[in-house]
């Protein structure tokens, strides 16, 4: 029966250990942590994660779970409703999940997603039991082909014991090729990562072990779930502007050509925006060496201003999807798909000279950035790769809207009520209203800088006044401390940061 | 008259150039960027900065400093008081200037010392104009050879279009051969930085310029500053205790062997003795691949336990350094100094896995950092190279006492004032009360083990109750946020964080 699979499971002694997705889970126990593949809601494990939960409504069962970030097809919010996961980790951006997480009951580690598998190398975290990896195919010698994303499912399926591989028959076996699994040594073996350009090839095409670890083989069709980002409107549209003004500068100034340097860009919706708005730039022969690739990448390709991208996965939109993963070997000479480790690695981001784009959540006058915790205290998503990228990169840019719920949240606070990016790591802070170049600047400069370039009335004489009170004071970084976070509480208390 | 400099002035045409302090000042002119040697008090530029503020008595002058780090001889107080200093960066430690950076009379920008020269190589920063190194020698071609530092001597010399020598006949020609010069290329040509042990040397003995471009010399005759360190203490020692049953119990469990891995330690009195106590220890061949080395390096060499030592720059106590400096041919084979770029490389340190110990102003219960910022408004010194290390490190810890001013300050508080270093990147939080694992754990999790294992009472059952009232407002990260800073309010207004 199983002849069919000849092309998705090359050898042939595997074959037999196709099996349902039930059966699969039956080899994950109660206090397991367990490896899933998944990165920005591509690639992910779909069917052997969902039996998971329904034998969790029949007995005691609970998991560390760790991905590479976060999760489609309502994974997260299944296990989370059926109590499977004890802790999780390194990222996740689903409702439910999130909600757990906020009342205390799911443990979240908030993870570097460079550092997750560096930490289970070291074994310096608990180890992965069993790993559940999405493919394309097994190939003659056991090695698993991922699908739309590497993530940690490289690292995943070498350091498990126990291997379950879900061969999705809706990702095209075209993908082969795009993958380059590259995992560096255990250390004092540990070499440089030899990458020199984003388009260097540095590993293999499928991730190699050995194949009496595959317990399991289960066969899908289930799609990975679209992404979920907006169209630009005319305040992303300024922030792309803005950006595109800032980098023509600094061509005319000499510090760039106009090729500019690698790029990476944050998941999500002001990133693709500003992404997008390099279109209609004066900018020729692009590269990215970023985390994940969203439409904006397929549309600078087929706009003629990409050269190369490389990432750890692809996140489209329904329509995009179709078009690219319908087409894929139009793009795939100019794609790479990456280990998250590599796609993220400080050695490479370093060398590379990496401009890196990423979302904040929250700024402050000095250049702090949150992009994780909504008023100090309720995680939103997790910190993922932006830390990464922004402490080791050329140019660490951070771009949100002046302001949030109709004008109740400003984006520029007196002080973040949470630090993911300190500002000792942000250079450029951009808003729809305009952008701040906080390079080679003392505090009370980068201040003034910020409020004026970035924030619009009411908050810009606000921000004003709070900066006049804290001068009384003194210091490198002049505070009110009583009043950092006076904002921040007034909307808890009233709905609206405005006094 | 210059035959007596033949062994210090190798090149002929070079000794015409000998000149005095105030001569060789004069190429420095108002408004300029100037580039001085000069790491953690070792190896500065030590006459021509003290000729300068002697002009400014007469002249308007002000410039742009750019140091390695910290100096010593006053020159950082002189000049402050000269009214030279408009901008200062990376680090500074001196009192003087510490009181106008926080009066906002300096602009400081507090850099990682790791990105200092990577920003001036970029243009991305004003660039230097002229450069004053401290040297032992000039070669044969003109090559500089540095004193007791590297920091960022080698590429102020090389991006700078002037340079100014101060040949110091107090040091030692027996240093010749201990320095390790290794310049990143420019992007797109930069290499894998190829050091794949602490003991790797890599580049040149000198720093290799046109010599046209020397264009004084002077000769000194002054001291380093010897370090300020003061001697381990029972708080101190139980530190150190702390972390050396701490590494027993991860070698243990396999995580390490009994070499563990290469160590950097801080600058200061509590690094120093954190180092100490691996006299003692079952732990041996050490290595540490660090940013200064102190008194404790040479004591572990002396004790048997480390077989290299890597660094920037060299800082001992008076009595330690006669010792040492009087007989550096013992040491010299064990011993590199590098460019701070590369001694503080995430590249390096992610790949050989550093052991990274630094000391912490204040700790929160969440494992948030404060490094630099008094009541989170007043500068102490700067991040330093703690940023470079604990990002990118196999191990970050952060070491402090649990209270200072005689009790009145709990150095673990609700919310740091300040955040160099987040939860996302800080491992190990110790004290002399005892050591907090964080790794692996959730927030609340971080804070129970925190709050119990490192903190003594009254703050320990003050920080409970801060933590009882912010779990009602629930949260991944509880917090009350009127009262986050209500300690350091009260220690300003009352000298006192006790209620």
């Amino acid at each position: 029966m199983h002849d069919q699979y000849q092309d998705r499971i090359r050898m042939p002694l595997l074959r037999e250990r196709v099996t349902s997705a039930a059966s699969a889970a039956e080899s994950i126990c109660d206090g397991m942590t367990v490896g899933m593949s998944g990165f920005t809601r591509a690639g992910d494990a779909k069917v052997v994660p969902l039996a998971l939960a329904e034998r969790a409504r029949r007995e005691p069962l609970k998991i560390t779970l760790i991905t590479g970030a976060s999760l489609g097809n309502d994974v997260d919010k299944t296990l989370t409703e059926a109590g499977v996961l004890a802790r999780r980790l390194p990222f996740q951006s689903d409702p439910v999940l999130r909600a757990a997480i906020n009342r205390g009951e799911v443990m979240f580690i908030d993870q570097h997603l460079s550092e997750t598998v560096e930490m289970l190398r070291t074994r310096q975290i608990a180890p992965i039991d069993i790993a559940i990896i999405e493919a394309i195919a097994i190939t003659e010698t056991g090695a698993i082909i991922p699908t739309t994303s590497v993530g940690n499912s490289a690292s995943f399926a070498i350091l498990a014991d126990k291997v379950i591989v879900e061969i999705n028959l809706t990702q095209a076996l075209a993908l082969e090729g795009l993958h380059d699994i590259f995992i560096p040594k255990h250390r004092p073996q540990r070499e440089p990562i030899p990458i020199m350009s984003p388009s260097d090839r540095v590993g293999t095409t499928a991730i190699e072990i050995a194949p009496e670890k595959i317990v399991a083989i289960v066969i899908t069709e289930k799609l990975d779930s679209s992404s979920t980002i907006l169209p630009a409107d005319a305040d992303t549209a300024a922030i792309a502007a803005h950006l595109v003004e800032f980098f023509k500068h600094e061509v005319e100034l000499g510090r760039l050509t106009e090729r500019l340097m690698p790029m990476q860009a944050g998941i999500g919706t002001i990133a693709n925006a500003v992404m997008e708005g390099f279109i209609d730039s004066p900018f020729e022969h692009l590269s990215m060496y970023s985390e994940v690739l969203q439409d904006s990448t397929f549309d600078l390709f087929d706009a003629g201003k990409l050269d190369f991208a490389s990432g750890s996965s692809i996140t489209l939109s329904e329509a995009k999807g179709k078009q690219v993963f319908g087409d894929i070997a139009r793009y795939k000479d100019r794609l790479v798909l990456r280990p998250q480790e590599v796609s993220n690695h400080p050695e490479v981001i370093r060398r590379l000279g990496i401009i890196a784009i990423n979302t904040a959540l929250e700024a402050d006058i000095y250049g702090n950035v949150n992009s994780t915790h909504v008023l100090g205290t309720h995680m939103m998503n997790g910190i993922g790769g932006s830390g990464d990228f922004a402490r080791n990169a050329y140019l660490a840019v951070f771009a949100t809207k002046s302001i949030a719920k109709g004008g109740k949240i400003s984006s520029i606070v007196p002080m973040v009520s949470h630090v993911d990016h300190n500002e000792h790591d942000v250079d450029i802070i951009v808003t729809e209203v305009g952008l701040a170049d906080l390079r080679g600047l003392a505090p009370r400069e980068r201040a003034q800088l910020i409020v004026e370039r970035c924030v619009a009335e009411p908050y810009r004489q606000m921000l004003r006044d709070y900066m006049a009170e804290a001068n009384h004071g003194g210091g490198h970084t002049p505070h009110v401390l009583e009043k950092a976070f006076a904002w921040h509480v007034r909307y808890r208390d009233t709905g609206s940061m405005l006094s």
